[in-house]
């Protein structure tokens, strides 16, 4: 692997030419007087690797560029930029550009949730960079504030809203009233969600984030494995028009928490629908974006919002790296490698603790909610509020229900996942219990 | 000036011992395994310089690191703390310590702001690290991200909340109708404001952090001397007031803007008070805590939010770029330097462009707005809405007026400052005309 002598060029091979390709592809042809000034030397892209060459593309991309040699095209670089996405090739590429000793730059958060340790020890063995502001939550810097502007103060959870289709869904949701799959098709045909919305609605995406997130978060090696799960497709209508009755919105959050000291505690991650105090900077989040609300021992709440997907933002989170590792492959050394000095164990899904709201049909008779506060109490749930809405006290029209019926709302405090479970099994196995309409976690309170 | 072999201590100075620099010295002698992994050799604390020994300090700093001879110190560190604050000795050390060098890290807004392009040039001499992420919002990053994160990017404009104390006097002004000098001390109360709140409530803290965030920005330097500077003290109960009635919070900001082109325009830069719609995610920012807005081109916009003051805060931003900077230190290699390739123009406060809310008492009678019109007219300055409120149509008790007097309320288009001063002068000679009671930029919109 070739190295740059001062003042002559970086070569830089860009693998893949998608939507943030060509937008990164923009960013070096386009500002080559910019960029080199940043770095001290210029930056020349020595070629872009595709699957098809006849494919039709943005003029910006020179075609004299395009190859579908791309393990060539690494091994000519001085720093490769990885936006095809997917496992393999895209894998197998990295590592042979880090075993190379190139620096690197992706973008893709699968990879990284999935294998990154295997990419990390490469990495670190040839003693390059390998670098990933925009694998979450695309513009946003977030990767770089919390592996290196924390890094020396103990992070103790991060909220995040990393997933801008769903943020979407559940925003159209609150505000117009649509059941999800009317807001699912809105988000299809603006271009949010594609035709096959399963990554998204059903938290594949923002589980990888997750695991990416707290490994930072807690220097401790966390698999997309380990990420507990639950998409937004069980959220109808109606939970959403509750949650707005007792001040919350509903968020798909990608949660990593310390459970126990902060330097010596278990880690819980975890993705899955909450409902979040409209007081919370979350809760104002609206459309497609993200944001991820971090807190620390010593710097206390702090949030970063922005678009979290689209080619010239998730290409300038790119460039931003590629500026980085350019000028440290110029000037020498190696930035901050994995951390992974803490360790922590990381706790199963049922071990994780949070506070409940569950909704209850019941018979509208006297008698019922101490019933189920007894449930409870028997389980070790401790409660923090019930709200019983009888069928004549409704307030609303639109919740108007059958005679006899009412609704207890049940918020607990933090109790674990599993007791959580049982504890539901058994109320819904009361005689005038008539269903459990709904089991949400709340976070950010 | 020695250096450190792999795995033999990294020599730490600390110059001060206030509430930073306490808690920075607590960091460093409690989370000595954790900062150890991170950095890859362990960071041993040799000195702290102080004016006067005998002071009384928390016991986590032990009294035989203590010494009032901060060059003595300073000689023999491989990383500097600044914390002490002020122009001198602040400056004198800190380009001791980088033309010996030593990497520094400072939390010393006013003397960047002041004497930066000095400071750079001896970091870039000696080839060592001058970071800075505590002088702007404290612990929120800010720095790092747009000076890397935004390195492959063009910000148009920073809009920043980088002032707590005004924050929280505006804040309080907002939701219990306090006027100036009420919630200043409620302010001085609770020690967010001090005896003399003259720094924070004219503005010059906000403007020191504008220049230096305007510098990253937009890769120009911008010294404290260039940012037009209006404080907090001409606003009103009744400015509020009226504030919340048209959709808008009044915030102490902090612009940086480019006018004309993103790459080759000039650059204003200016701290004032300015009417943000409550819409925008500056206008939740409550209490003392500080939020940055960012709009990059490609980025599209961002927000970082979180608390601006505080020891604890202050300090994880100090020790983040102590563990950056020490890694460094260890495996070689430099950041990035000063940016100031783009080097625009910036322009003088007269040629600033905004937009103005200008409210007018006149004569309740016919013909009166129509006057007022035709003089902005007359200067080319364009009405956005005009909103006449008669003392019969007055809503509210409070508003209730001396008979025959109505408000009216300009919202102008963009306009260069100097233009809008010309107007207001000419309005203020109508004869109907009785008093200009506010004119207040609007900013976010």
């Amino acid at each position: 692997m070739p190295d740059s002598a001062n003042g002559s060029p970086l070569r830089v091979a860009l693998l893949g030419c998608g939507v943030v390709g060509t937008e990164v592809a923009r960013g070096i042809l386009t500002n080559p007087i910019d960029l080199e000034a940043r770095v001290g030397a210029p930056l020349e892209l020595v070629g872009v690797a595709v699957r098809d060459l006849a494919t039709e593309r943005d003029p910006v991309v020179p075609r004299d560029l395009l190859t579908t040699d791309a393990e060539a095209l690494v091994d000519r670089a001085d720093l490769v930029v990885e936006v095809m996405g997917g496992i393999e090739p895209a894998r197998s590429l990295i590592l042979r550009a880090l075993r190379g000793g190139a620096a690197v730059v992706t973008a893709n958060k699968a990879l990284l949730a999935e294998r990154g340790p295997e990419l990390f020890e490469a990495a670190d063995a040839a003693g390059v960079d390998l670098s990933f502001e925009a694998a979450v939550a695309g513009a946003i810097p977030i990767v770089r504030p919390i592996r290196e502007s924390l890094a020396g103060d103990h992070v103790r959870r991060v909220l995040g809203i990393v997933n801008g289709t769903t943020n979407y869904v559940l925003d159209r949701m609150t505000t117009e009233g649509l059941d999800l799959d009317e807001a699912v098709a809105q988000a299809q045909a603006l271009g949010y969600a594609e035709a096959d919305p399963t990554a998204d609605v059903d938290g594949f995406d923002a589980a990888a984030k997750a695991a990416i997130l707290a490994s930072l978060a807690f220097h401790t090696r966390v698999s997309i494995d380990q990420v507990a799960r639950e998409g937004i497709r069980g959220i109808t209508a109606d939970d959403v028009a509750w949650a707005a009755r007792t001040g919350h919105v509903i968020k798909l959050l990608a949660v990593a928490e310390v459970i126990g000291p902060v330097d010596d505690g278990e880690v819980s991650v975890r993705v899955h629908p909450a409902l979040v105090p409209v007081s919370h900077p979350l809760a104002t989040v609206r459309d497609a974006f993200n944001a991820v609300f971090v807190e620390a021992q010593g710097a206390g709440p702090l949030m970063f919002y922005g678009q979290g997907a689209g080619g010239r933002p998730t290409a300038s989170a790119v460039l931003g790296d590629v500026v980085s590792a350019a000028r440290r492959r110029l000037t020498g050394g190696q930035g901050l490698r994995e951390s992974k000095d803490q360790d922590f164990p990381v706790l199963p899904a049922e071990a994780a603790i949070t506070r409940y709201q569950v909704r209850i049909d019941v018979e509208d008779r006297p008698g019922v909610l101490a019933q189920v506060a007894g449930v409870l109490a028997e389980h070790g749930v401790s409660i923090d509020t019930v709200r019983q809405v009888s069928a004549s006290a409704a307030v609303h029209e639109d919740l108007a229900q059958e005679h006899g019926t009412a609704h207890l709302l049940v918020t607990t405090h933090a109790a674990r996942e599993a007791s959580l479970a049982a504890t539901v099994a058994a109320v819904s196995a009361l005689e005038p219990v008539r269903e459990i309409t709904s089991v949400l976690r709340v976070e950010g309170s």
